[in-house]
């Protein structure tokens, strides 16, 4: 079995959308991959930082899920990360009303000598020197997972393409993916960005799924569609994780078994919006996601009579 | 062989786009559909309305593809229906410059007697009067595919109501269902409409593809990603031309059939945009679609491991 090492940020969020709103919740990119890979039994760790007032039943809850810990530090009288933000009435556009940095100001990640032979590597949204720390601890990972955000593009674009230049998979926004590469049209500006370093370049388009590109080889994995997306907090985070958990369990990062794995990524993003926060991945059953991969399947899979 | 007859606009068409300006050529909705539909090898036929303006090369093109053109009345001292109009650098969104009804002012279809026994048939978009004239003209058809626009649900909606509870599929795109349903969530929209009268509904999402309902079952056919789009002008009927000729052409209405024809419909659309007009789907060969239909599977079939 493969390790899966995972920065990113362990959070609280409050969130309100159309459909309601709740004080602060367990949130943070972190915490989305870790619950989302935690689908595919693979030993996994999160490196991330947290505040004394963080509660341990959430520490509990990343440990049932089988999630190690070790690498979560504990700032005595710091605060947790901070997010809160309020969706528009399509779901697709959100205000951020607060963010309070907090511990992560400055934040020093440290691998557990456990994790440092990990093969899959998670680099979630967080500062790039962060994301470069971490893969400078880890001793020649098989496959490096960079996600980030045009936040880093504006405001540490000289660190990010440090970062970009050494991951394999960058998985980014159709609206960031035009930004960092000044291309409109998506095939072109994954072209430019695999000239950036990453061999793989998976384009996310929310409700509009997922393009996997690398080289002249193009991917497409849907979004469900859904009757209702109830809160789109860490869809993102949840497909970024069962695209690695996947991969993670398989130990095979050709094309073709990326294919399945933004699928896997897709399957989980359309579980994890169907309730507040991490409602849903924490009560989500291996035979849920599988009966959502027969929907994936009946969704896309067909068979023509002109062959 | 199934007959299939198509009703629509026969037309000049003056574009631009960020890549270049036509002056008047050839457009209008039946001759997208049935060029589209001529890649099937089906008997079909148009029947629309032109003026003594239309050249004879254009009605030539239409016959050396296989599509009678009985149906195609020649108004003496009319003029052809002319639409005019500028797209924006997204491609997405288009104005129109100018609409010039002319001859379609008072159009009376006809369908020629070798056609009213069509196993299929496509209502272009139109108005919704003359879709339902055509309708009754025709004796006991297979498979009814109306599309329709907006400005129907505007100006006509009534007469629109009339026809949609006739059909059995409709083509629409994403904002068209959400107004004609009142359903922000197209999974909703698209029951809302099975209520209407059709039942299948097609929505099209551009370059996002195009959804396929039937009750809880949903199909999703991606558009091709394209590194550049030259020009979206009858890419919608293109689409729809492909659907009904690939169904005419295997005498299948399955809605396993229809997951191929949707294929179909976005394979076809994806040469449309290739360039100004009809000008490559006049060029375009068998072989050149079979060897895209060969991309669509690359795009989106895929085998798990861990099934």
């Amino acid at each position: 079995m493969s390790k899966l090492l995972i920065v990113g940020t362990v959070a609280f969020d409050a969130i309100e959308t159309p459909f309601g709103k709740t004080d602060k919740i367990l949130g943070g990119a972190a915490t989305y991959i870790g619950l989302s890979a935690s689908n595919f039994d693979v030993e996994s760790a999160v490196v991330s930082v947290v505040g004394e007032d963080f509660p341990n039943e959430y520490m509990e809850l990343l440990k049932k899920n089988n999630i190690n810990i070790e690498g979560v530090e504990v700032v005595e009288g710091g605060k947790t990360f901070f997010w809160s933000g309020k969706y528009h009435n399509d779901l697709n556009t959100r205000d951020t009303l607060d963010t309070q940095l907090n511990v992560l100001a400055d934040f020093k990640p440290v691998v557990p000598e456990s994790y440092k032979d990990s093969e899959f590597v998670m680099l979630g949204n967080l500062h790039p020197l962060v994301q470069l720390s971490v893969l400078e601890q880890v001793e020649n990972p098989k496959l490096v997972v960079l996600d980030t955000m045009n936040f880093w593009m504006d405001n540490a674009l000289e660190d990010l393409m440090k970062v970009i230049k050494k991951v394999d998979v960058i998985t980014i926004n159709d609206e960031e993916a035009r930004q960092l590469s000044g291309e409109y049209s998506l095939v072109k500006a994954a072209r430019k960005i695999e000239e950036m370093g990453p061999k793989y370049v998976v384009i996310k388009k929310g409700e509009h799924g997922a393009l996997l590109f690398n080289q002249d080889k193009i991917f497409f994995a849907p979004a469900l569609p859904l009757e209702e997306v109830f809160d789109p907090t860490g869809a993102g985070d949840t497909f970024a994780g069962g695209f690695i958990g996947y991969l993670a369990r398989t130990g095979d990062v050709s094309f073709e078994n990326m294919k399945s794995a933004i699928i896997y990524g897709s399957n989980l993003a359309s579980f994890c919006v169907e309730k507040f926060g991490t409602e849903r991945m924490q009560s989500l059953t291996g035979e849920q996601v599988n009966e959502r991969l027969e929907e994936f399947k009946r969704l896309t899979q067909f068979e023509t009579q002109l062959d």
